[in-house]
């Protein structure tokens, strides 16, 4: 992927809150180090390499690969929780709430696509204290979502006889959109964020 | 992933059609090495030490390592169309030949998520002609799944406003199981797939 193609997806300016800028670097590098050719086949020197930075360097701000990863995988996963968990708190109906997630959540998985390949992808590659805490984050994920669907069948807008599974399946349907969204097919992301909230709306049974 | 984990999966035996033997344990070693560490992070020696082969042994069979991943997602991508074009070719309406080709394409990613995986994962590894030619499989399979939603929007079964995005949100839905199914999780793969045929009919409004 093309570092044009990068900003078009918004993913260049996505980690403003790495500091300092070498910091940040060496972030953006790993993440298309790791798309393109995979966690265990990318060294630091790799990184290092495509930043125009020496190992040494990177060793001042990232001790090992993991920790670039358990990084990238940490505030992917922040950014995830935000969006659904400020569609689940706003104002409106159940029906407005998860519209309003599925879609956020869509454009986040269209326009961060490569990022967010590299956090579903390889999260095997993390350590157990990092992945326990990426499993954590992804039960506040989850219970976001499941609690706007509750509110809807509780409030008698939907209709949804496997609460658990479907918001399996509707977290699952978002996220897969990092897997085929491709910046020359026919759809930008708020169209395909505005699609994927008619059939979820459609998946819950709302009225 | 264990042995034992891809025999329960159905893993082991799926590829009965390659012979002789040796090809054979050489693409389910394949199959296990690209899942595990990536395409470009396995070296055919690591495949041919899976096997209980020498590299020498594993150059009778393909002279590449993207031969093997070539002819891993011929076969994965052959299996899915055949499993789509049984179910649309099926008797019964356009609701219960759909219901069939979800839950069976479900099962399959469930059961054989190791090399689907690789088959989704890896499609950026293949050289042009063999990539052409898997995008070729991929039209079909996705035609397959757009004709029995027209047939049931032309019998007034189902209510579509979008097909093709319809129809693409629903084999991405199937497809991403592969990625979330665990064995040792609360749900089988035909509990899954019976599910998920549930939800994909509320997708495309079935009466």
């Amino acid at each position: 992927m093309s570092a044009a193609e990068e900003t078009v997806g918004g993913e260049a300016d996505a980690w403003a809150e790495v500091t300092p800028d070498a910091a940040r670097r060496l972030l953006v590098a790993a993440v298309e180090a790791f798309a393109e050719r995979g966690y265990h086949a990318t060294t630091t020197r790799d990184i290092a390499g495509r930043a125009g930075m020496s190992p040494a360097a990177l060793y001042i701000h990232y001790k090992t690969k993991e920790e670039l990863l358990h990084r990238i995988s940490r505030i992917g996963h922040d950014k995830a929780l935000d969006i659904l968990r400020t569609a689940a708190r706003g104002e409106g109906t159940a029906t407005e709430r998860l519209a309003d997630g599925v879609s956020s959540f869509v454009r986040w998985h269209a326009g961060r696509r490569t990022t967010a390949r590299v956090v579903q992808y390889e999260l095997d590659a993390l350590g157990p204290d990092a992945r326990a805490e990426i499993v954590a984050l992804r039960r506040q994920v989850d219970a976001e979502v499941r609690g706007i669907i509750e509110d809807g069948v509780a409030a008698g807008e939907f209709d949804v006889p496997d609460v658990q599974g479907t918001t399996l399946a509707i977290l699952s349907l978002c996220i897969d959109v990092a897997r085929w969204f491709n910046v020359d097919g026919p759809r930008t992301p708020e169209q395909v964020g505005e699609l994927y909230a008619g059939l979820v709306l459609r998946m819950v049974g709302a009225h």
